[in-house]
């Protein structure tokens, strides 16, 4: 049976594209491998594969007994059903390390850097293997989704050549607009339930054993959401008791004020000043200049809950 | 201040050898760093070390407060003291993933293989910057050593490219000749303490919630180790008591024969039956072909231990 290539729950682009490049790698290196999803795509990730026309990959809910590749994320908490009794041979990832362990040698390719798409065209060049015009596509669009076109702090130089190398492979002439473009699509909220709005980038994590879950939203201006935050709020507040978090924040992101407002619900909202120093007005604060749950939200969180 | 380059406790040839290696090839990318150790070399790194030129690491007892890289490990329990107020910006390993977690993203390079020194060549590669050539010595020992010249199961065909590649560098003509003359100084006991055979490759592991120490000596023969055996087994159960390990064991490692007996010091000996499906004779098991620690007898117990 190949091996199964997947990345976190609640998939956003980086997570489906890197799922898609690593089982093509790998399969060309002789490892066959195929993609998978704890989910289906978010309406950005499906233009990315309609764009490209490339395949959502099959949503997998139990992985107990195959062989896995996990991208995009080492955490536990952000694994399938059935992750204790899978093995892991592999890891490609841009994050922090988690609390994944392994009883056998594997392979992990892991960066400081914008978006796991970069460290996998990287990988592509270390291997030989030429990466296909269609998936040089959707990992130009990994990368500009996770860089939030390159805005993010989390961007890097290297970033930057990958997305120029991979525009060159899949012929895209102006990489900015095609950006704007799939931020436009991603912006929009219309039709769309408060639960799907608060899960299309969330993720649960361990802060000193307490459940924290940050989402977020990344739209190109705030006032188009001024219509579902009393909803969002709502919504938030009901995730946090259903799956007991201690907290749960969703960040709204304005892409092009480069800055984000954070929604509340927690136990002890005292947390969040003591994160940003910054005093929240009510449920909500206005955090400028962060755009990166990664490197701007995460660790400042994981710092206060000490 | 530079960065912090530093192996397991214990450190063996690769875990020294990979130190100065990534130090070196982080500081010609920009990264300065400088290469630590958790204990002064064996007689088998201190020959490497003399043969081609290099200077033993500094040993460093406290890492807090420092930025460091992990070479050829990454659980807690083989860490130095003050790792958990330290900065883990990498890790370059070859073996299963251990339970070191950080809170920002990193580099890390960890493969299948059977030695850092090949994973670090190909880094050498990667980056473009060339292998010094008493460097290039010292990773080729590192390879030999803990492929045992090939013969380990651990051993993989990147192995031996990495070691063709490092030999044409540091000039050495006969890579197995080289092995031999290495390994008869390794298997020397002569005037060394019990305490220091035992501790000489030696890590603890955490078995399902329970403190097992793997100990290993490598010798060309193992009649050479006649005189010495009672003395290891008396050794290892003080080891035991006193590190409070559920298990002690010691692999004497017949690298001629392709076999290792193993010493027994356990509140439970039924596991090494249930690991190995052989019956121990008292305090003592022969395990044909068994040369691995890591690959032939961790996973055993790992299993064994659930």
């Amino acid at each position: 049976m190949s091996a199964l290539v997947m990345g976190h729950m609640n998939p956003d682009t980086d997570s489906i594209i890197a799922a898609i490049a690593v089982a093509d790698l790998n399969s060309k290196r002789g490892i066959p491998c195929e993609a998978g999803a704890q989910g289906a795509p978010t309406p950005e990730t499906k233009f990315v594969l309609d764009k490209f026309g490339l395949t959502a990959p099959a949503v997998v809910e139990d992985v107990a007994g195959r062989d896995m590749y996990l991208v995009d994320y080492s955490d536990l908490a952000q694994a399938p059903k059935g992750i204790a009794d899978a093995k892991i041979l592999g890891i490609v990832d841009h994050h922090k390390l988690g609390d994944v362990t392994t009883p056998n040698p594997l392979e992990i390719w892991t960066w400081p850097v914008g978006c796991t798409g970069t460290v996998i065209k990287s990988m592509y060049d270390f291997y030989g293997v030429e990466v296909p015009k269609n998936i040089a596509g959707g990992l130009l669009c990994a990368i500009l989704s996770d860089t939030v076109i390159f805005k993010s702090p989390t961007c890097t130089d290297a970033d930057k050549k990958a997305v120029d190398a991979l525009a060159r492979i899949a012929g895209v002439a102006d990489v900015k607009a095609l950006g704007m473009e799939m931020f436009k699509v991603k912006s929009a909220v219309d039709g769309a339930s408060m639960s799907e709005l608060v899960f299309r980038d969330y993720k649960d994590f361990d802060m000193n054993g307490k459940k924290v879950g940050i989402g977020q939203l990344e739209v190109v201006a705030l006032s188009m959401l001024d219509g579902v935050k009393p909803g969002l709020l709502e919504e938030i507040k009901k995730v946090k008791a259903d799956r007991g978090c201690h907290s749960v924040f969703l960040l709204l992101t304005d892409i092009m004020e480069e800055g984000s407002e954070m929604l509340i619900a927690s136990d002890d909202p005292s947390v969040v000043e003591k994160a940003f120093k910054t005093k929240p007005e009510g449920t909500s604060v206005w955090l400028k200049g962060v755009m990166s749950r990664k490197k701007q939200v995460v660790p400042n969180f994981q710092e206060a809950f000490k």
